[in-house]
């Protein structure tokens, strides 16, 4: 992978939006470890999964604004101010996203659309990295799906991302913008939220092996995914907002090996001893579902040296001994 | 063409959204002559091309509600109550998208799927039909461009409105609601909007001509266009709402003859005398030109036997005649 030369970003002024947050909080602490000035937006009261406790580490070093992205007139000195922004910030959860389309739609296109203004106004060397998701491409027509694939998201989540990517690639056409999204897949890793059912499978599956509850496998169990460690998803971010070759762009963050959901409760199984059980698909998750899924990410990795260096068992290995080592591992 | 039964339209209760405008304005007085019960919505006083000088000949015979299709409380019961809903209100203008892009979004995309929730809540036999543009398709890669080319938007307009057509197809594939979007392409005839430059060529040149002005010609005038009659696409639109074997897509309305921009003049020439001259094209409108343009619409043709029945020779006659038959044909 390529160095991580801390000379970038010591004394960088950095927006993290949603950085009280699973990925935000990661990325903020690492990159207060590199000595940037990293500032926080985020509202924890609104129940997204932004927590203090998340960035406990690095208490008293950062500034922390509890402002809706949605709040332009707040936002306007926060974007104009600061020399790099990860869009962080947003809605994530698929299934909530076909409960409250419009919200989803205010929060992951229009807010980001209001910055990328923002930037374009008061702020056109700001370099911005929006954290996209592998559901642009809906069901996969082949595996590993690259970029050149269709996009055609199948829920309001992958839709209203889209949109973004889309905003993100004229501004730097038009406007010269250091624009970036990275699609993630899966993520896991310490400070995922694991009491939210709504942000998917890997939090609901740790939180019930934790309680030692019966973990739900819809149909045969055989679905397959790839993982990302949340390490390896926070030196692509810091990568995708150094790199002027990427600007422009849309990449898969992908892991090059996949497991069954039926593999990952294995993993779980040997490091927590976990009870499960098989039951049909329901109706309403089969509609969205898009089957197995691979993600292909050479595009991003010839162009930044990124590859992802945690596999799953591993990765899940850690994120167990975190969660155990506090004082209650769920809650 | 595949007949226009009125027994279809006969009493149906029918929504226009932006009904005063031009291509609205068409459709209404067309639904008014079949017996439909129609209902405009539209704004005339914002300049978005709405008048009611456009529906005077139906004047008393339909009803008229001047609200703004982002105000969710007012359009609910009129999407509750409607039959068929035509979405042609909101944001036409290429320019004006980059200029304003959150409006773009608030009236291209929000709009829209504010409308498409009420009808999942309240209406889920309602047929809908959402006007969207060839720009989705941004630069072709090959001529003629038909709907499995790439979708790459380069201005705002096109990607807020494709991000409408991929809400309508998840509104149809998940909760079964009626819904089509026909891409169109340069329209033109009687009603369009010829006092505002920001609405495109056609309507820029008419309007020289008819004052005597000097037509400018960007570049050597070469770029190559398609063209439909406004009473073709209306056709269309109806046909969309009626053909069950639409529902869920996206279509290009597409005619098969193309013609340079130096062409269209010569015809212009012949009916009112012009005068042109060519000059440089301007940078910022090369920056989201799209090069020469020929849509495909054979798929939407073979599902519902339309295809256009007037030549831009012919169609720019008709609308030449018509303008000269007002007492002044600008204004």
């Amino acid at each position: 992978m390529a160095e991580q030369l801390p000379e970038f970003w010591g004394g960088r002024r950095v927006l993290v939006t949603g950085g009280l947050g699973f990925i935000g909080s990661n990325l903020a602490i690492d990159l207060v470890a590199q000595h940037a000035q990293v500032t926080i937006v985020d509202l924890p009261r609104l129940g997204f999964g932004g927590h203090y406790k998340n960035i406990a580490a690095i208490e008293g070093q950062v500034e922390i604004h509890e402002v809706d992205v949605r709040d332009d007139l707040h936002m306007e000195h926060l974007i104009a101010d600061n020399e790099v922004i990860f869009c962080l910030a947003g809605q994530v959860s698929h299934s909530r996203s076909m409960a409250e389309p419009l919200l989803d739609l205010d929060l992951n296109c229009r807010s980001p659309l209001a910055m990328l203004e923002m930037c374009r106004r008061a702020n056109r060397s700001a370099r911005i990295v929006f954290a996209g998701t592998r559901q642009v491409y809906g069901r996969p027509d082949y595996l590993p799906v690259d970029e050149q694939h269709p996009l055609r998201p199948v829920d309001v989540n992958g839709i209203t991302k889209l949109a973004t990517e889309q905003f993100l690639r004229l501004y730097h056409e038009l406007y010269g913008l250091h624009t970036v999204s990275l699609r993630l897949t899966n993520t896991y890793g310490p400070r995922m939220d694991l009491r939210d059912p709504a942000k998917g499978f890997i939090g609901v599956f740790l939180n019930r092996a934790f309680r030692g509850q019966v973990i739900t496998l819809f149909g045969d169990g055989e679905q397959r995914r790839d993982y990302n460690h949340v390490d390896d998803v926070v030196q692509a971010l810091k990568l995708a907002a150094r790199c002027d070759s990427v600007a422009g762009g849309a990449y898969n963050l992908a892991h090059p090996e996949s497991h069954s959901l039926t593999e990952f409760v294995d993993f779980l199984d040997r490091l927590v001893g976990v009870r499960r059980e098989h039951i049909p698909f329901p109706q309403d998750r089969k509609a969205i579902d898009v089957g197995d899924y691979q993600g292909d990410s050479r595009l991003f990795h010839s162009l930044t040296g990124w590859e992802p260096e945690i596999g799953l068992e591993e990765g899940l290995r850690q994120t167990v001994e975190y969660y155990r080592r506090k004082p209650q591992p769920v809650g």
